[in-house]
């Protein structure tokens, strides 16, 4: 996939995961950033404390589509290096496509994988 | 392919891409670089303002192979590590194999990919 | 693979190494990391300058599996981002699940593939 300037990552990826009804897949990609939001999970509240950056290079976005509930479920974590090549990265909140473009590259898993909360520690892991 | 000191990435890539008619591909790669130049693309001067360093751990390349006016285009970004674990990363306009060596994972696209300017945004982009 | 809280991700490779007797494989991978040793090579000491940092989400893993003298050998590197999203990487000398998972996509590859000490370096390379 080729996504361009203004694109929301996540909702271009739910809409191909319903639209293509992909099982699975591992995500890679890199390309430019308007606007990245890291979320970093904080344990106590459970909640992700999340942080909003602007205009960066996207090194590298590593993640996998699954689904939860029903509903597709993509987790990303990405690197992004700003205009000084200084490198940022986590788990990504939402991600929007900068002036330019982001390659993602889809490699389908033929297995339906899902998502649930792992009661020991609170957090969503995926179920192989 | 595993690289050696003093490889020039790019050179390698693109001899690659003639050598074996590659159509497109997937890369991602790390290794230990001897000297990478950073680029960050600046849209009011449409020029890449570069800037080199050396002796880094790349931690992740990621990229891909397409062609554009007949040439060999690989477009790379990378991540890479100093000798205290700081990280550095963009769009990669150079990248020579340091001491030990540099490992790439080349996956094969099968249809034939071309890069050309968008002139909406004055950059290159893929097209699928 | 999806591993949890306390594991040793080297261990674990190891053991899926042997058990399914993998010839060699491309590995990515994310999550978040409890523990990460990395490892900066001096190449007057030959030896890894080591540093361990705690509670990373950890954005890019890379690497391979391999073998050594007939013992499995992963290579991996690695990029995580602490909790105000700076990141860190470098050679992986350890690494230990943190809270919540870490997914990692092993690509076989067919054939057996051997580390080796290149005596020209003194460090081990992959031979293809």
């Amino acid at each position: 996939m080729v996504l361009r300037q203004g694109d929301d990552v996540f909702a271009r990826l739910e809409a191909v995961m319903r639209d293509e009804a992909i099982p699975a897949a591992i995500i890679s990609g890199f390309g430019f950033v308007g606007k990245a939001t890291f979320g970093f999970f904080d344990y106590e509240t459970k909640q992700y404390r999340p942080k909003t950056m602007t205009d960066l290079e996207l090194t590298n976005l590593t993640g996998t589509l699954a689904w939860k509930d029903g509903e597709p479920a993509p987790h990303l974590h990405g690197t992004a290096g700003d205009d000084s090549f200084r490198t940022f990265g986590g788990h990504l909140l939402a991600l929007e496509v900068g002036r330019g473009s982001l390659e993602i590259n889809v490699l389908l898993i033929p297995t339906r994988l899902e998502r649930a909360i792992d009661p020991d520690i609170g957090a969503n892991v995926l179920q192989l």
